[in-house]
């Protein structure tokens, strides 16, 4: 039975999950449908949750030298051929672009007219294009390693879309490195899972678990991909960045050679790592509720909201000029070493104010009224906090205990999400408590389900296939603190060293 | 005659500028030609550059009320056909998508496949796939100004090419707003025409002329074309930054309607503003010099680049030391409001080292050796002065000193490119002083004329044609500080109220 309290969206995570989201997205105003077959327009107010995103990726990269870089948007098809399960892979979802002008066809209109001696694909991801000009750049040992980011728009053609979770464009950072020595192409793909689990973690509040993925599962033409796994709120799994060490194989398709310092001629060791506006929709769903959006403070838009209210005319240009000193006065603190976000939101629309920043999720609603200037004080209320449980704070505490408030804020949410991910994951022993865990409880609600399984796994891929294919439920991830632990697979009882992550996934 | 001395571009810029421009982009590592055709690859140090000049715009776009979003990469073919000269404009350097996967054809490989419904374009420009969205966002006085900014990948096919000036695909920024009345759109049209002016004068020292295009050079679809164009070297203009007023051309194409204050049904008026990786080629080819690079300090990468020079193995490890050290206080000088930009290089190659970042045009270059340490001093090289003329400085002395340094060299380039585009610059007044102008006086250097010409021009497209058919030299502007002037066009004698801007572009 839905319940009776009224929440802002309708419908509830509870009641219909899918839906739900679609309407945070719509009444957070962070996105929507284009008219373009499966791609997305990010509104402003989800494109500045981006920027943040970026720029706190952006310096954890270049603090380990990486440097940014740009490469084409197209590729021409004899590139992506050059390393053949990375093809294979993507074939299927690739915009092709065959002709390049438009001309007056026989009835008029215009049609594509020029056709290419050769079509080019529009980036799925540019290993190959980025590998050419790495052939280029690198011819001795010196040149090693070679530490390149992009950020770019990306296409794969979607037949099922959803806004920010799987769009057939979208924004996202791939990293390509070279390097002299397996172990240091192993070492830099280690460190790169770790800045994406710390911008999960100490940015955006999402607890991840790092781990490999199965061979099933890994990137197209890489030797191992290691990924961070979230748990959503409808106990799905959301792969929020993926880092993989690529062999030598991107190096031998690519013709990546140097000269080492013993003067022998060797191929590079590459790695490729990503995470894009998909990171947005974890967001989305890892901290929404019933009201809409909650955004983690070190990366909201705005981390403050200043909403004067002035009932009678005489009283608005005190409280306006007040609610304007106070901006000015928090705009000069820093938070999480950067100023702090403050808006003022001055229109005269009543309630609805309110409640639109709610949906919109910014950390910390501030009230302004007469009563409230004339004791020197303002009106806080936290968006992790039921909507009527708000605090009266004096002015100038406020300010100087606006970082820690935000920071209760970030740390409630994360220990809130760690929670209820350990809530819903269970170490599984037996297949039939496997199938039950994932078995739907409710059929009128299929998502509802375990969560995550620890269980052993042989390692086989048939077990793999088919666990899937009962299920709909893959290995998420072979995780790094896994212990070891004589076990028995799942599916087909045969011996195994580890548990694994099951789950269904994004 | 070319000349004796020893530079380190060949070719000289009077020996072979077209030539002196692709050696300067490969010396300074900015970019080079990517093996898609007509596409570049930027690497980092071009980048870097770029990054530079994005975050100086996007701040002052922000800071007028503008905020960022991202819009599809590809229009649909029935949009762009909605706006007429719009279409016409851009039909002929379209990048056309028909498929949207790759299939194995009769010989095994691969072709595309999944032909689509309706062809989509590669956007060139984003007006009729922005003026969609306004059309959904608008819907009262209330929701204008709108005022949004997309920075973004664009592509028009270009049959020649040349790195950063024209290019198929490249970088820019593309602003879109939307308002009440025609005055409101003019004054964002002219406003942001002002930002790009102050990013190219006191950001990039490219001194610039503020005016209007003539109705034959206008963006496809405006109704008034304002543009920033500076004088290269070679006394050619370039078109650094444009913003339209689009009236409400577009705003009807795309159907963006709202209700007035009075309850009255309006189409918005709409503007839109662009700036692209282009004004990297403005950089290069104001300021470079025989020697490569020479970089407004603002804007480059680093702005101080520190060479530890330890002749003997003991001198190595205090020289370094006393490098770090420095290198850490120098990074805690504000320059421009950010932290100084500093470069440390102790690789042991010689003077090769000192050469590469001349070549990449640093501003300032600092020795340090054991005898500048005992003194406690820097050894300076200004990259704007000949390279041997450098200056000892006490340490404290040049830490203290750096911003005023920086400010000197950025002065000075935007100085000296005033001084020679206003010695290239002339007032003509008959029909035979303007094409002798106009006529390289050297057939060998056929790139060698005049410069810009202040002449009459009557007003109409005739003789704009005429002039442009004869000299390939078009009308750059009608500046806005022109003088009211009674005179005669310099091509067919009728009357004229003021001067233009003639010159041969890129």
């Amino acid at each position: 039975m839905a319940s009776k309290i009224k929440t802002a969206i309708t419908p509830t995570r509870e009641a219909d999950y899918p839906e739900w989201y679609q309407q945070v997205v719509k009444a957070s105003d962070m996105a929507e449908r284009s008219p373009v077959r499966g791609c997305m327009v990010i509104k402003p107010w989800g494109y500045a949750l981006w920027e943040n995103i970026q720029r706190e990726l952006d310096d954890m990269f270049k603090a380990t030298g990486v440097k940014n870089a740009y490469f084409p948007l197209f590729i021409p098809l004899s590139f992506l051929e050059k390393e053949a399960e990375h093809v294979e892979g993507f074939a299927k979802e690739c915009a092709v672009v065959t002709h390049h002008r438009l001309e007056k066809g026989p009835d008029g209109r215009l049609v594509p007219g020029g056709p290419l001696a050769e079509p080019l694909v529009v980036r799925p991801t540019s290993e190959t294009i980025i590998g050419d000009a790495f052939s280029k750049w690198i011819a001795s040992y010196r040149d090693l390693p070679l530490l390149i980011n992009q950020w770019a728009n990306v296409v794969r053609w979607e037949m099922r879309t959803r806004i920010f979770l799987r769009t057939s464009e979208f924004l996202w950072q791939e990293g390509h490195t070279a390097h002299a020595t397996a172990e240091e192409a192993e070492a830099r793909t280690a460190l790169m899972l770790d800045i994406y689990a710390r911008l999960a973690e100490s940015f955006l509040a999402i607890p991840v678990i790092k781990g490999s993925k199965s061979a099933a599962e890994r990137f197209p033409g890489a030797v191992d991909t290691q990924c961070i796994e979230a748990m959503m709120q409808d106990r799905k799994a959301l792969q929020a960045g993926t880092s993989h060490f690529l062999g030598q194989n991107f190096a031998k398709a690519s013709n990546i050679r140097f000269q080492t310092a013993e003067e022998a001629e060797a191929f590079a060791w590459t790695t490729s790592w990503g995470a894009s506006t998909r990171l947005i929709g974890g967001v989305i769903m890892t901290h929404g509720d019933d009201d809409g959006l909650v955004l983690p403070p070190r990366v909201a838009p705005a981390q403050v909201v200043l909403l004067p209210i002035a009932h009678k005319p005489e009283d608005r240009q005190q409280v306006m000029d007040y609610t304007e000193a106070l901006a000015g006065e928090l705009r000069r603190v820093t938070y999480g070493g950067r100023p702090l976000r403050v808006e003022t939101d001055s229109r005269e629309i009543g309630g609805a104010r309110n409640w639109e920043w709610i949906k919109r999720g910014v950390p910390l609603r501030v009230e302004i009224g007469p009563r409230d200037i004339a004791n020197d004080a303002v009106f806080v209320g936290r968006r992790d906090l039921p909507h009527k449980q708000k605090s009266a704070l004096p002015r100038a505490q406020f300010i100087a205990e606006v970082g820690q408030l935000l920071d209760a804020v970030q740390d409630q949410m994360l220990a809130r999400a760690v929670a209820f991910r350990e809530a819903n994951t269970l170490a599984v022993d037996s297949k039939a408590d496997f199938y039950a865990f994932f078995t739907p409880r409710n059929q009128e609600k299929p998502e509802i389900h375990g969560g995550f399984a620890l269980a052993h796994w042989c390692g086989g891929s048939d077990c793999e296939a088919r666990i899937k294919e009962d299920l709909t439920v893959t290995i998420r991830c072979i995780p790094f603190d896994a212990e070891e632990e004589n076990g028995r697979c799942i599916c087909c009882g045969q011996p195994s060293p580890r548990r694994v992550v099951f789950a269904k996934a994004y």
